[in-house]
């Protein structure tokens, strides 16, 4: 893998900082040392500032999000399964990172929805591009009506990332993915 | 009903501040001029500043939260429909504050969680007394197991007051509604 170039690293930093400490507490000071970039390399990037920085990072997160539910199906031989793994995994990435690693769109987007409207937009085009991804899955493997049931899981792993963090535990999350099971069977 | 006092005043501006905007974008000087108080008397009331009045919003919200609930269960023949009645007046103040009055707790929580000891502490108290209300009010329904289901119904609160936030539209509550009957149904 080539080295990621400045541009890559300031988007990941941005990504990861919003997501353990939320958009408003990090400062472009602190994204620009982050991601170790001259302070002229990181203007050159992102003209438009932290704003312009912060819906690159939506769209990193959104790519990753859909990278991991697109192996969870890809692996799972029901919906059911590629739900379970993918909820494990991510109370396993919630542990790991201490429970501050939830939801790398969730903080951000409670933070700014209604007050930067390119934010907004890009958060609602963010969680339309999970919604349609999931779908599509469900859809392909006959679990109808698919778009309620996408917006079920997404509703599901949301709450269940924000008590779980709340708690320091995976257990809401694992509680969630026995109730996804339980609206897949009953569909 | 007699006057609010200035720690009232003051409490009750945090509460919808953090609901609103969040707890990092909201200044101590916005606080206090946002309750109407001379800066010395808000310093008296709260000598720890923002982090100390955050405990009395987290606090407020918690008893509002639950006065909701308790209501919902109190006018509600079944379980099913306090939940369903609770979730639609959830959406309704959603889309009375321009889908920016949310839950009271989450922005907060996600924001600090493990940022501030002492603001973690009150939030996982708050969401655990929440918790154990719903739990006593399934408990008496006869829906079993009661604490499960209540951390089912406060996970797809959550994550659909997220997402309707997002789509600024309740239908993401409705249909959590309709999903936390079955599970109710199915247990």
């Amino acid at each position: 893998m080539p080295n990621p170039t400045t541009r890559e690293r300031m988007v990941s930093a941005a990504m990861t900082l919003f997501r353990r400490e939320g958009y408003t507490a990090t400062s472009w000071r602190r994204l620009v040392d982050e991601a170790g970039t001259p302070w002229g390399s990181a203007y050159h990037h992102f003209p438009g500032g932290k704003e312009q920085l912060a819906v690159a990072a939506i769209g990193l997160a959104v790519d990753t999000t859909l990278a991991t539910v697109d192996r969870a199906f890809e692996r799972g031989e029901t919906a059911e399964d590629a739900v379970r793994w993918w909820y494990r995994k991510a109370g396993q990435a919630l542990a790991a990172g201490d429970y501050r690693s939830g939801c790398p769109l969730a903080t951000l987007a409670l933070e700014v929805v209604n007050d930067s409207p390119v934010l907004t937009e890009a958060c609602r085009a963010g969680f339309d591009r999970w919604h349609e991804t999931l779908t599509g899955h469900l859809t392909a493997r006959g679990c109808e009506p698919a778009a309620e049931l996408a917006t079920a899981i997404v509703t599901n792993i949301e709450g269940a990332l924000l008590l779980s963090r709340v708690r320091r535990s995976a257990e809401p999350l694992d509680l969630a993915a026995d109730h996804v099971a339980t609206l897949l069977r009953a569909a």
